[in-house]
Protein backbone atom coordinates (compact mmCIF):
# COMPACT_ATOMS: atom_id res chain seq x y z
CA UNK A 1 0.00 0.00 0.00
CA UNK A 2 1.03 3.88 -0.51
CA UNK A 3 0.94 5.25 2.55
CA UNK A 4 -0.30 9.05 2.66
CA UNK A 5 -1.06 9.76 -0.39
CA UNK A 6 -3.74 12.27 0.54
CA UNK A 7 -2.04 14.89 1.89
CA UNK A 8 1.35 15.07 -0.71
CA UNK A 9 1.71 17.02 -3.46
CA UNK A 10 1.35 15.22 -6.55
CA UNK A 11 5.52 15.39 -7.02
CA UNK A 12 5.56 13.80 -3.39
CA UNK A 13 2.68 11.49 -4.53
CA UNK A 14 4.33 10.05 -8.19
CA UNK A 15 7.86 9.72 -6.08
CA UNK A 16 6.08 7.87 -3.37
CA UNK A 17 4.46 5.12 -5.61
CA UNK A 18 7.27 4.96 -8.17
CA UNK A 19 9.58 4.09 -4.11
CA UNK A 20 6.29 1.74 -3.27
CA UNK A 21 6.69 -0.02 -6.74
CA UNK A 22 10.70 -0.51 -7.05
CA UNK A 23 10.26 -1.89 -3.31
CA UNK A 24 7.68 -4.18 -4.30
CA UNK A 25 9.99 -5.44 -7.47
CA UNK A 26 12.65 -5.90 -5.03
CA UNK A 27 11.47 -7.83 -2.82
CA UNK A 28 9.65 -9.50 -5.13
CA UNK A 29 12.66 -10.85 -7.05
CA UNK A 30 14.28 -11.43 -3.29
CA UNK A 31 11.57 -14.05 -2.69
CA UNK A 32 10.69 -15.88 -5.70
CA UNK A 33 13.19 -14.85 -8.17
CA UNK A 34 14.10 -12.74 -11.37
CA UNK A 35 11.55 -14.53 -13.76
CA UNK A 36 8.68 -14.78 -11.39
CA UNK A 37 8.06 -11.19 -11.16
CA UNK A 38 5.31 -9.97 -13.17
CA UNK A 39 3.60 -6.63 -14.05
CA UNK A 40 0.69 -7.92 -12.48
CA UNK A 41 1.95 -9.19 -9.00
CA UNK A 42 3.90 -5.54 -8.59
CA UNK A 43 0.58 -4.26 -8.93
CA UNK A 44 -1.06 -6.47 -6.61
CA UNK A 45 1.46 -5.95 -3.93
CA UNK A 46 1.38 -2.49 -4.28
CA UNK A 47 -2.22 -2.16 -4.32
CA UNK A 48 -1.58 0.18 -7.55
CA UNK A 49 -3.88 -0.61 -10.75
CA UNK A 50 -2.21 -2.60 -13.04
CA UNK A 51 -3.34 0.46 -16.11
CA UNK A 52 -1.70 3.09 -13.44
CA UNK A 53 1.65 1.10 -12.97
CA UNK A 54 1.87 0.55 -16.77
CA UNK A 55 2.07 4.72 -17.04
CA UNK A 56 5.20 4.57 -14.61
CA UNK A 57 6.85 1.90 -15.84
CA UNK A 58 6.38 0.31 -19.19
CA UNK A 59 8.16 -3.21 -18.32
CA UNK A 60 10.04 -4.79 -15.98
CA UNK A 61 12.99 -4.16 -17.00
CA UNK A 62 12.54 -0.13 -16.21
CA UNK A 63 11.23 -1.23 -12.97
CA UNK A 64 14.51 -3.28 -12.01
CA UNK A 65 16.41 -0.52 -13.93
CA UNK A 66 15.09 2.27 -11.91
CA UNK A 67 15.52 -0.14 -8.76
CA UNK A 68 18.97 -0.14 -9.74
CA UNK A 69 19.44 3.63 -10.44
CA UNK A 70 17.66 4.00 -6.92
CA UNK A 71 20.35 1.45 -4.82
CA UNK A 72 23.35 3.45 -6.49
CA UNK A 73 21.98 6.71 -5.63
CA UNK A 74 21.89 5.53 -2.06
CA UNK A 75 25.37 4.16 -1.60
CA UNK A 76 26.92 7.17 -3.29
CA UNK A 77 25.10 9.19 -1.03
CA UNK A 78 26.09 7.09 2.00
CA UNK A 79 29.81 7.43 0.58
CA UNK A 80 29.22 11.34 0.26
CA UNK A 81 28.13 11.12 4.42
CA UNK A 82 31.21 9.00 5.63
CA UNK A 83 33.23 11.65 3.71
CA UNK A 84 31.76 14.58 5.64
CA UNK A 85 32.18 12.80 9.16
CA UNK A 86 35.24 14.57 8.73
CA UNK A 87 38.63 14.12 10.10
CA UNK A 88 41.85 14.79 8.16
CA UNK A 89 41.92 13.47 4.22
CA UNK A 90 43.12 10.15 5.14
CA UNK A 91 40.65 9.97 8.03
CA UNK A 92 37.55 10.51 5.29
CA UNK A 93 39.66 8.26 2.61
CA UNK A 94 39.91 5.71 5.11
CA UNK A 95 35.91 6.02 6.60
CA UNK A 96 34.38 5.78 3.04
CA UNK A 97 36.45 3.00 1.71
CA UNK A 98 35.26 1.18 4.86
CA UNK A 99 31.70 1.83 3.76
CA UNK A 100 32.33 0.87 0.43
CA UNK A 101 33.56 -2.54 1.42
CA UNK A 102 30.99 -3.20 3.98
CA UNK A 103 28.29 -2.31 1.59
CA UNK A 104 29.96 -4.54 -0.82
CA UNK A 105 28.78 -7.42 1.45
CA UNK A 106 25.70 -6.90 1.17
CA UNK A 107 25.46 -6.26 -2.61
CA UNK A 108 22.83 -8.21 -4.98
CA UNK A 109 24.52 -11.07 -6.54
CA UNK A 110 22.86 -13.91 -9.26
CA UNK A 111 20.87 -13.43 -12.47
CA UNK A 112 19.67 -9.64 -11.37
CA UNK A 113 23.23 -8.53 -10.89
CA UNK A 114 24.37 -10.17 -14.34
CA UNK A 115 21.32 -8.15 -16.20
CA UNK A 116 21.90 -4.86 -14.21
CA UNK A 117 25.78 -5.08 -14.81
CA UNK A 118 25.36 -5.36 -18.53
CA UNK A 119 23.71 -1.54 -18.77
CA UNK A 120 25.05 1.91 -19.47
CA UNK A 121 23.63 3.36 -16.14
CA UNK A 122 26.07 0.83 -13.78
CA UNK A 123 29.35 1.74 -15.92
CA UNK A 124 28.51 5.47 -15.53
CA UNK A 125 27.58 5.02 -12.07
CA UNK A 126 31.09 3.08 -11.94
CA UNK A 127 32.68 5.98 -13.06
CA UNK A 128 31.35 8.31 -10.69
CA UNK A 129 32.65 5.85 -7.88
CA UNK A 130 36.34 5.65 -9.53
CA UNK A 131 36.17 9.75 -9.50
CA UNK A 132 34.86 10.12 -5.85
CA UNK A 133 37.88 7.84 -4.61
CA UNK A 134 39.98 9.34 -6.93
CA UNK A 135 39.50 12.74 -5.33
CA UNK A 136 39.86 11.67 -1.76
CA UNK A 137 43.26 9.72 -3.23
CA UNK A 138 44.47 13.02 -4.50
CA UNK A 139 43.47 15.29 -1.23
CA UNK A 140 45.20 12.54 0.70
CA UNK A 141 48.75 12.44 -1.64
CA UNK A 142 48.66 16.31 -1.13
CA UNK A 143 48.30 15.74 2.60
CA UNK A 144 51.38 13.51 2.15
CA UNK A 145 49.39 10.22 3.66
CA UNK A 146 49.40 8.32 0.19
CA UNK A 147 52.34 7.66 -1.73
CA UNK A 148 53.02 10.02 -4.85
CA UNK A 149 54.65 7.45 -7.62
CA UNK A 150 51.30 5.89 -8.94
CA UNK A 151 48.11 8.08 -10.44
CA UNK A 152 45.62 8.37 -8.40
CA UNK A 153 43.00 7.10 -10.97
CA UNK A 154 45.41 4.10 -11.15
CA UNK A 155 45.02 3.87 -7.05
CA UNK A 156 41.29 4.44 -7.51
CA UNK A 157 40.94 1.18 -9.57
CA UNK A 158 43.43 -0.65 -7.05
CA UNK A 159 41.21 0.39 -3.98
CA UNK A 160 38.17 -0.82 -5.57
CA UNK A 161 38.86 -3.72 -6.73
CA UNK A 162 40.85 -4.94 -4.14
CA UNK A 163 37.72 -4.08 -1.53
CA UNK A 164 35.64 -5.93 -4.15
CA UNK A 165 36.96 -8.86 -2.59
CA UNK A 166 34.61 -8.24 0.83
CA UNK A 167 31.63 -10.07 -1.42
CA UNK A 168 34.06 -13.31 -0.85
CA UNK A 169 34.44 -12.34 2.41
CA UNK A 170 32.78 -14.30 5.83
CA UNK A 171 32.28 -11.36 8.26
CA UNK A 172 32.39 -8.24 8.75
CA UNK A 173 35.77 -8.18 10.87
CA UNK A 174 37.35 -9.57 7.71
CA UNK A 175 36.21 -6.89 5.46
CA UNK A 176 37.60 -4.46 8.18
CA UNK A 177 41.20 -6.63 7.86
CA UNK A 178 40.77 -6.52 3.75
CA UNK A 179 40.22 -2.59 4.50
CA UNK A 180 43.54 -2.05 6.31
CA UNK A 181 45.21 -4.28 3.78
CA UNK A 182 44.11 -1.93 1.00
CA UNK A 183 44.96 1.63 2.80
CA UNK A 184 48.78 -0.39 3.54
CA UNK A 185 49.13 -0.56 -0.23
CA UNK A 186 48.31 3.37 -0.21
CA UNK A 187 51.13 4.58 1.78
CA UNK A 188 54.03 6.66 0.80
CA UNK A 189 57.13 4.17 -0.35
CA UNK A 190 59.57 4.25 2.40
CA UNK B 1 44.63 -28.67 -41.45
CA UNK B 2 45.57 -30.94 -38.55
CA UNK B 3 49.54 -31.76 -39.14
CA UNK B 4 51.56 -34.64 -39.03
CA UNK B 5 48.85 -37.28 -38.15
CA UNK B 6 50.26 -40.09 -39.51
CA UNK B 7 53.03 -41.06 -37.37
CA UNK B 8 51.28 -40.03 -34.10
CA UNK B 9 49.66 -42.83 -31.66
CA UNK B 10 45.70 -42.70 -31.92
CA UNK B 11 46.08 -40.84 -28.58
CA UNK B 12 48.54 -38.12 -30.00
CA UNK B 13 46.37 -37.83 -32.59
CA UNK B 14 43.01 -37.18 -30.79
CA UNK B 15 45.32 -34.34 -28.72
CA UNK B 16 45.43 -32.82 -31.73
CA UNK B 17 42.28 -32.80 -33.35
CA UNK B 18 41.14 -31.79 -30.46
CA UNK B 19 43.39 -28.63 -30.33
CA UNK B 20 42.22 -28.27 -33.64
CA UNK B 21 38.95 -28.23 -33.06
CA UNK B 22 39.79 -25.35 -29.99
CA UNK B 23 41.88 -23.36 -31.95
CA UNK B 24 39.45 -23.08 -34.71
CA UNK B 25 37.00 -21.89 -32.40
CA UNK B 26 38.66 -19.53 -30.94
CA UNK B 27 39.92 -18.05 -33.92
CA UNK B 28 36.31 -17.81 -35.38
CA UNK B 29 34.81 -16.35 -32.23
CA UNK B 30 37.83 -13.63 -32.27
CA UNK B 31 37.14 -12.78 -35.91
CA UNK B 32 33.06 -13.18 -36.38
CA UNK B 33 31.39 -12.83 -32.68
CA UNK B 34 30.04 -15.84 -30.72
CA UNK B 35 27.13 -16.40 -32.36
CA UNK B 36 28.48 -16.22 -35.93
CA UNK B 37 30.67 -19.61 -34.91
CA UNK B 38 28.95 -22.96 -35.76
CA UNK B 39 30.29 -27.04 -36.23
CA UNK B 40 30.18 -26.30 -40.20
CA UNK B 41 32.55 -23.61 -39.88
CA UNK B 42 34.76 -25.29 -37.11
CA UNK B 43 34.57 -28.62 -39.70
CA UNK B 44 35.78 -26.56 -42.35
CA UNK B 45 38.45 -24.53 -40.95
CA UNK B 46 40.19 -27.45 -39.62
CA UNK B 47 39.52 -30.07 -42.85
CA UNK B 48 37.71 -32.53 -40.41
CA UNK B 49 34.56 -33.86 -41.38
CA UNK B 50 31.76 -33.02 -39.49
CA UNK B 51 30.54 -36.65 -38.35
CA UNK B 52 34.28 -36.97 -36.96
CA UNK B 53 33.98 -33.01 -35.44
CA UNK B 54 30.24 -34.58 -33.29
CA UNK B 55 32.48 -37.39 -32.23
CA UNK B 56 34.34 -35.02 -29.88
CA UNK B 57 32.17 -32.46 -29.22
CA UNK B 58 28.34 -32.58 -28.97
CA UNK B 59 28.08 -28.77 -29.51
CA UNK B 60 29.58 -25.64 -29.80
CA UNK B 61 29.40 -25.02 -25.98
CA UNK B 62 31.35 -27.92 -25.24
CA UNK B 63 33.77 -26.62 -27.47
CA UNK B 64 34.40 -23.62 -26.13
CA UNK B 65 34.50 -24.80 -22.48
CA UNK B 66 36.98 -26.88 -23.31
CA UNK B 67 38.76 -24.23 -24.93
CA UNK B 68 38.52 -22.12 -21.41
CA UNK B 69 39.87 -25.11 -19.80
CA UNK B 70 42.88 -25.44 -22.30
CA UNK B 71 43.33 -21.45 -21.55
CA UNK B 72 43.00 -21.79 -17.81
CA UNK B 73 45.41 -24.90 -17.41
CA UNK B 74 47.60 -22.68 -19.82
CA UNK B 75 47.63 -19.90 -17.16
CA UNK B 76 48.51 -22.02 -13.97
CA UNK B 77 51.22 -23.41 -15.85
CA UNK B 78 52.56 -20.08 -16.48
CA UNK B 79 51.90 -18.64 -13.10
CA UNK B 80 53.88 -22.50 -11.78
CA UNK B 81 56.79 -21.65 -13.86
CA UNK B 82 57.28 -18.23 -12.27
CA UNK B 83 57.07 -19.65 -9.37
CA UNK B 84 59.72 -21.97 -10.13
CA UNK B 85 62.19 -19.54 -11.29
CA UNK B 86 63.45 -19.36 -8.18
CA UNK B 87 64.72 -17.30 -5.64
CA UNK B 88 63.15 -16.93 -2.25
CA UNK B 89 59.42 -16.81 -1.06
CA UNK B 90 58.82 -12.78 -1.35
CA UNK B 91 60.54 -12.96 -5.04
CA UNK B 92 58.26 -16.19 -6.31
CA UNK B 93 55.52 -14.39 -5.02
CA UNK B 94 56.09 -11.05 -6.76
CA UNK B 95 57.19 -13.11 -9.94
CA UNK B 96 53.81 -14.88 -9.85
CA UNK B 97 51.51 -11.85 -9.06
CA UNK B 98 53.29 -10.24 -12.22
CA UNK B 99 52.36 -12.96 -14.22
CA UNK B 100 49.08 -13.23 -13.28
CA UNK B 101 48.21 -9.35 -13.71
CA UNK B 102 49.92 -9.01 -16.98
CA UNK B 103 48.32 -12.37 -18.20
CA UNK B 104 44.73 -10.52 -16.87
CA UNK B 105 45.01 -7.55 -19.57
CA UNK B 106 45.06 -10.15 -22.56
CA UNK B 107 42.41 -12.55 -21.13
CA UNK B 108 39.46 -12.47 -23.04
CA UNK B 109 35.90 -10.04 -22.37
CA UNK B 110 32.29 -9.87 -23.68
CA UNK B 111 29.80 -12.06 -24.39
CA UNK B 112 32.04 -15.34 -24.50
CA UNK B 113 33.56 -14.10 -20.82
CA UNK B 114 30.15 -13.95 -19.60
CA UNK B 115 29.43 -17.30 -20.76
CA UNK B 116 31.67 -19.46 -19.97
CA UNK B 117 32.17 -17.64 -16.15
CA UNK B 118 29.07 -18.99 -15.40
CA UNK B 119 30.09 -22.28 -15.83
CA UNK B 120 31.06 -24.63 -12.72
CA UNK B 121 34.91 -25.37 -14.21
CA UNK B 122 35.29 -21.25 -13.90
CA UNK B 123 34.53 -21.88 -9.77
CA UNK B 124 37.07 -24.51 -9.36
CA UNK B 125 40.11 -22.85 -11.70
CA UNK B 126 39.29 -19.92 -9.42
CA UNK B 127 39.74 -22.24 -6.23
CA UNK B 128 42.69 -23.73 -7.19
CA UNK B 129 44.29 -20.46 -8.19
CA UNK B 130 43.27 -19.03 -4.80
CA UNK B 131 45.23 -21.89 -3.06
CA UNK B 132 48.19 -21.49 -5.34
CA UNK B 133 48.46 -17.80 -4.24
CA UNK B 134 47.30 -18.56 -0.43
CA UNK B 135 50.18 -21.38 -0.55
CA UNK B 136 52.75 -18.71 -1.65
CA UNK B 137 51.62 -16.10 1.22
CA UNK B 138 51.92 -18.17 3.55
CA UNK B 139 55.48 -19.46 2.74
CA UNK B 140 56.10 -15.28 2.69
CA UNK B 141 54.71 -15.24 5.93
CA UNK B 142 57.04 -18.24 7.48
CA UNK B 143 59.57 -15.93 5.84
CA UNK B 144 58.61 -12.91 7.37
CA UNK B 145 58.05 -11.03 4.55
CA UNK B 146 54.21 -10.89 4.48
CA UNK B 147 52.39 -9.69 7.49
CA UNK B 148 50.77 -12.12 10.13
CA UNK B 149 47.98 -10.60 11.28
CA UNK B 150 45.71 -11.17 8.47
CA UNK B 151 45.06 -15.12 7.63
CA UNK B 152 46.37 -16.30 3.82
CA UNK B 153 43.40 -17.23 2.43
CA UNK B 154 42.16 -13.46 2.88
CA UNK B 155 45.22 -11.72 1.49
CA UNK B 156 44.79 -14.15 -1.37
CA UNK B 157 41.29 -13.02 -1.95
CA UNK B 158 42.70 -9.41 -1.60
CA UNK B 159 45.84 -10.40 -4.05
CA UNK B 160 43.70 -11.45 -6.58
CA UNK B 161 40.84 -9.18 -6.45
CA UNK B 162 43.52 -6.23 -6.74
CA UNK B 163 45.19 -7.34 -9.31
CA UNK B 164 41.83 -7.99 -11.59
CA UNK B 165 41.92 -4.35 -11.94
CA UNK B 166 44.64 -4.67 -14.53
CA UNK B 167 41.86 -5.60 -17.36
CA UNK B 168 41.17 -1.94 -16.97
CA UNK B 169 44.53 -0.58 -17.02
CA UNK B 170 46.30 1.32 -20.39
CA UNK B 171 49.55 -0.45 -20.36
CA UNK B 172 52.21 -3.05 -18.97
CA UNK B 173 54.02 -0.24 -17.03
CA UNK B 174 50.20 0.80 -15.15
CA UNK B 175 49.93 -3.36 -14.47
CA UNK B 176 53.30 -2.92 -12.90
CA UNK B 177 52.76 -0.45 -10.46
CA UNK B 178 49.74 -2.15 -9.56
CA UNK B 179 51.77 -5.23 -9.30
CA UNK B 180 53.70 -2.55 -6.41
CA UNK B 181 51.04 -1.49 -4.84
CA UNK B 182 49.30 -4.92 -4.35
CA UNK B 183 52.64 -5.85 -2.53
CA UNK B 184 52.70 -3.20 -0.25
CA UNK B 185 49.81 -3.67 0.73
CA UNK B 186 51.15 -7.12 2.15
CA UNK B 187 54.11 -6.54 4.34
CA UNK B 188 54.09 -6.55 8.17
CA UNK B 189 52.70 -3.95 9.81
CA UNK B 190 55.68 -1.73 11.23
Amino acid sequence: MVPRLWNETIEEHRGAVRDAVLDAAAALVAEHGLTAVTMSKIAERTGIGRATLYKYFPDIEAILLAWHERQIAGHLQHLAAAREHGGDAQARLAAVLEVYALNSRQRHGGELAAMLHQSSHTAAAHERLVDFVRDLLAEAVTAGTVRRDVPSAELAAYCLSALSAARTLPSDASVRRLVTVTLAGLRPAS
